[in-house]
C-alpha cells in the first residue's frame, strides 16, 4: 500500500480536496503535526542559537532528539487515521439481513469507531509532546528563525485542534460508555495541555 | 526546477526539518493552507449536505468555485516563498569589497526583502480569501464531515498567522518607511479578516 509519506505534495492535496471520506481532516491534522514538528528540527539543527552558549546549544540537541521520532510517528498517523476510517466505512457496508448479522455489524462498527477515535487520539498525544519541546526552540532558537518557530507552534496547535475534533465526532458515535469518559477525559486533558504549552512557547519567540 | 507540489510529502517533511535556510515558515504557512482549502473543497463535494436543500448545495458549489484556483495559487506560494528568501541570501552573499559594491548590494538586499515579504502577505490574502468560504462551507456541509471543515478552519487560521509572522520578520530589515507602513496595515487588515471570518466559521461548524 502506498502510504502517504511515499504520494507527491499535489496528490496528498488532491486526496484531501476528494469527497471520498478518507484522506480526511484526522490525516491532514497529522500531516499538519508532521510540518509543524519538522520546522522545529530545522530551528534546532542551525548553526547559531540564540545566544550561542553551551547550555542553548545542549536544549536545543535534546529537544531534536525528542522531536525526530515524533515528526515519523505523526506520519505514520496520517496513514493509520485513513485506514481506521475506511475500517468504520466498511463495518457499516456489512449485511444486516438477519438479527445476526444487525448485531455482528453493530459490534463491528463500535470497534471500528473505538480504533477511528484512538488514532486520532494519539495525535492529538503526539501533537501535545511535540509542544512539550517548544518553549525551549523558541527560548533558545536563533532569533532570525523566530517566524519558523512561530509557524511551526501554529500548526501544531491547529493539528492538536483537529485531532480533538476527530476524537470528539468519531467519540459521539461509540456506546461504551467506560470507553467514551476515559477516551473524552484523556482527550481534554491532552488539549488543554497542547493549549498551555504552545501559548507558553509563543510567549518565548519574540523574547 | 521541482517544484514543492512535485517533492513527496516525506520529501517535503525533510526538507522542512533540515537546516537549510529554504524551504521554512512561509512554505510551511503556504501548504498548510493548501491543505486547508483541499479539505474545504472536500467538503463541499459530497453527495449530501447538511439538509439537502438547493439553496445549501448552490451555496456549495460557489465555495467550490472560488477554492480551487486559491489551492493552486497556495501551492504555487509555497514555492515562490523559498524562491524569495533564497534571493535574500543570495543579495546578502554579494561582494562588498568597494562603496559601489556595499550601495548594490544594499540596494539588492532591499528588493529581495521587499519581495520575501510581498510572497508571504499573498499568502495571507489567499487563505484569507478561503476563510470568508469557510463560513458556507461550516453551515452548509454535511454534518459528519464537521470535523473536516474544522480542521480545514484551524489549518487556514495557522496558515494564515504562519504568513503574517512571516510578513513582519522581513518588515523588519526593510528601510522604505512607506513600504512598510503601507505592507504593514495590509497585513495587519489581512490577519485581522481572518481571525474573524475563522471564529465566524468555527460558530457554524456544530450548528
Amino acid at each position: 500500500m502506498v502510504t502517504f509519506a511515499e504520494v507527491t505534495v499535489s496528490q496528498l492535496l488532491d486526496a484531501l480536496a476528494s469527497p471520498s471520506p478518507t484522506p480526511g481532516g484526522g490525516t491532514g491534522a497529522a500531516i499538519a503535526g508532521a510540518m509543524g514538528t519538522s520546522l522545529l528540527i530545522m530551528v534546532t539543527g542551525l548553526a547559531k542559537s540564540r545566544h550561542n552558549t553551551d547550555d542553548e546549544k545542549a536544549a536545543l540537541t535534546s529537544a531534536r532528539e525528542a522531536l525526530a521520532p515524533l515528526k515519523s510517528r505523526l506520519t505514520e498517523l496520517a496513514d493509520a487515521d485513513a485506514r481506521s476510517f475506511d475500517g468504520v466505512m466498511a463495518a457499516f457496508k456489512l449485511s444486516k439481513a438477519s438479527d445476526e448479522e444487525k448485531a455482528a455489524r453493530t459490534q463491528a462498527i463500535q470497534a471500528a469507531l473505538q480504533g477511528a477515535t484512538t488514532v486520532p487520539l494519539d495525535t492529538l498525544r503526539t501533537c501535545a509532546e511535540a509542544l512539550t519541546h517548544a518553549r525551549a526552540v523558541a527560548e533558545h532558537g536563533n532569533r532570525p528563525a523566530a517566524s519558523d518557530a512561530g509557524v511551526a507552534i501554529g500548526l501544531l496547535a491547529a493539528a492538536a485542534s483537529g485531532a480533538n475534533a476527530n476524537v470528539q465526532i468519531n467519540l459521539d458515535g461509540i456506546k461504551d460508555e467506560s470507553f467514551k469518559a476515559a477516551t473524552g477525559t484523556e482527550a481534554a486533558r491532552l488539549s488543554a495541555a497542547a493549549a498551555a504549552h504552545a501559548a507558553t512557547a509563543m510567549q518565548h519567540i519574540s523574547g
